[in-house]
């Protein structure tokens, strides 16, 4: 059920091409990034976003950024390698995905032993297997969340874990696409998501484009819902998961499963296992991004607050393990206590 | 310590002047009002708002609305009188202080028996009672608050309770402004308050004016500081208290209120008398105004949602009585279990 390609390849294959998600929902541009300038700065930007598929991004982004060197000597291109990856890496601190990414390439550019050219080839048919994989835990995760969807459900979600935010179905919204797709009627509330809009710009519009019924309100306005009893269960996204089950997300999750609790309405996480990091023991471990404090002040192009007023930013928060109902993976659905120690995908590396 | 003047006569008293707060914290603007028109256009704009302030502004703008008509005879001017009044009341549904301004003039209206010339004259002062009344109020609430805030306190507050929803000092803020005086240590995080903003565009701007360090945060970033230990206390406004204490506000108040209660913050609710409704028994007997959908889906003038999808945009919410841990007014400090049936303001022909 793909209907929109987030992140992929250019037809010739030498450009990653995104749909430039910074001018949703009035306009649909996709764009070809062909240079390590030009990846860094979609994802610093977040022209393309979403913990998945920035790690998408940044694999395919570190083959873009490569291949005018593959005529290089080998010793010299590894260290080329080791410098893109931890350019693209540094772009954004906060989602696993990206370093995990970065690293699988890493592993398979030190694992080729022939030519440049041919480490480039390598990298190219990993970043390609990323994708893929990506794909097919989201449709993985629709599946193991799907029997958490009673016909008519009401979810509430909070910012864009969908289509946008992957290189498949999304990982919040897969369960409810496959729900659709299954002929249940289901029915989505989104929070705007401020700074960014996320939520009001990119989920309402990649379920509109579904056909599936999204309601937009104001990020003030979740708590309200659910004591009027509008909200059977939420579900969002994770940017990291720590080994106890802390999540960090999108700023607001915290709120969000704060008043889930409250009213007691389950609250679910979905990610893909590349998400899940076990060198981080709980979440006070998790660097939180802060953002520029304009996104606030001035962020519609409008002065929104007074010049001398300070402003606190910060991209993702973090929301305990104790608040979660479950967390739906590609693996299947995982009910506290959480430990995920024990992954076998080998991300440690990635975090290092 | 009235700073500013956010409605009043104008200098000849023919007009209301307002600062139109539409236009901050980019441009201070004042507005004189001179026909009901523009009266009811600027309470149903916001241009003016907050609950006591839309109070005094209905007062002021029926003198001015009547002012034209001295020369009719008493019994069509009478008539004319309800006219204005019921047109006046109609502007926004929420805040109680509207209704009991314009029954306090009705009354004040149908007391005087002399001329339509008398009747004006009568209704001046009493509006200008009700602007004086609106500035004592505020004081005394902040005389009241004011052992709620220990140096070095950091309060969150919602949306504008400040000097600007008022004709004094503020509701909400008028403690921190007295304890500031006072030389008190106080810091200040506001909520922006989508859609409309009251928050970083109106209270970060009377604050950062008086010298008050305030910080602006999303509205889903509020749980998480208090999570972090960066909240002591939380002060906000009402737009209606009804008998049993349940407080109708700014939407997003509720979700603040669990935040709070959640992390064992004290949450204050300030208003003066005139917010107090006994004649509402509880929360779910209070009318929420539903505004148009266009200011979460295209708020800032750019298209923000998809247009196909839904919006939900209440403009007020309820927060239970039991959320609260005290209720500030210019009475004194109200503790639960709260019980407001006997309240000697006489508001009930307010809501009739």
């Amino acid at each position: 059920m793909q209907t929109i390609r987030t992140v992929d390849w250019s037809p010739d294959g030498v450009a990653v091409r995104i749909i430039d998600q910074r001018r949703l929902p009035g306009t649909f541009v996709e764009r070809d990034l062909t240079t390590l300038d030009e990846i860094c700065d979609a994802i610093r930007t977040l022209a393309v976003r979403g913990a998945p598929a920035i790690g998408v991004a940044g694999a395919m982004g570190m083959v873009v950024a490569l291949s005018p060197f593959v005529d290089e000597p080998l010793a010299r291109f590894r260290e080329r390698v080791r410098s893109v990856a931890a350019t693209i890496r540094a772009t954004r601190p906060t989602a696993v995905n990206l370093p995990w990414a970065v690293a699988r390439m890493l592993r398979v550019a030190e694992a080729s032993a022939d030519s440049a050219r041919g480490v480039v080839h390598a990298l190219r048919a990993e970043a390609t297997i990323i994708r893929d994989e990506d794909r097919a835990m989201c449709e993985r995760i629709g599946k193991h969340g799907l029997p958490l969807l009673p016909d008519g459900a009401r979810v509430l979600t909070h910012c864009n874990a969908g289509a946008l935010a992957t290189a498949g179905i999304g990982t919040a919204l897969a369960p409810i696409y496959l729900a659709a797709s299954a002929g249940r009627r289901v029915e989505v509330f989104v929070d705007e998501t401020r700074p960014l809009l996320q939520g009001s710009r990119l989920t309402s519009w990649e379920l509109s484009r579904a056909g599936i019924p999204v309601t937009v309100i104001a990020d003030n306005m979740a708590a309200s819902l659910m004591r009027a009893g509008r909200i059977d269960l939420c579900i969002v996204g994770a940017d990291r998961i720590a080994r106890n089950g802390d999540v960090a997300n999108k700023v607001g999750t915290y709120g969000v499963a704060v008043a889930a609790h409250h009213h007691g309405i389950p609250l679910y996480v979905a990610a893909p296992w590349s998400t899940f990091d076990p060198a981080t023991p709980d979440g006070g471990a998790i660097e939180i991004e802060q953002r520029d404090a304009d996104e606030i002040r001035c962020g519609f192009g409008l002065l929104t607050a007074a010049p001398e007023a300070a402003v606190h930013n910060p991209a993702f928060d973090v929301t305990p393990s104790a608040l979660i109902t479950a967390i739906i993976s590609d693996r299947g659905v995982h009910r506290p206590p959480y430990d995920f120690a024990a992954i076998s995908v080998p991300i440690e590396a990635a975090v290092a």
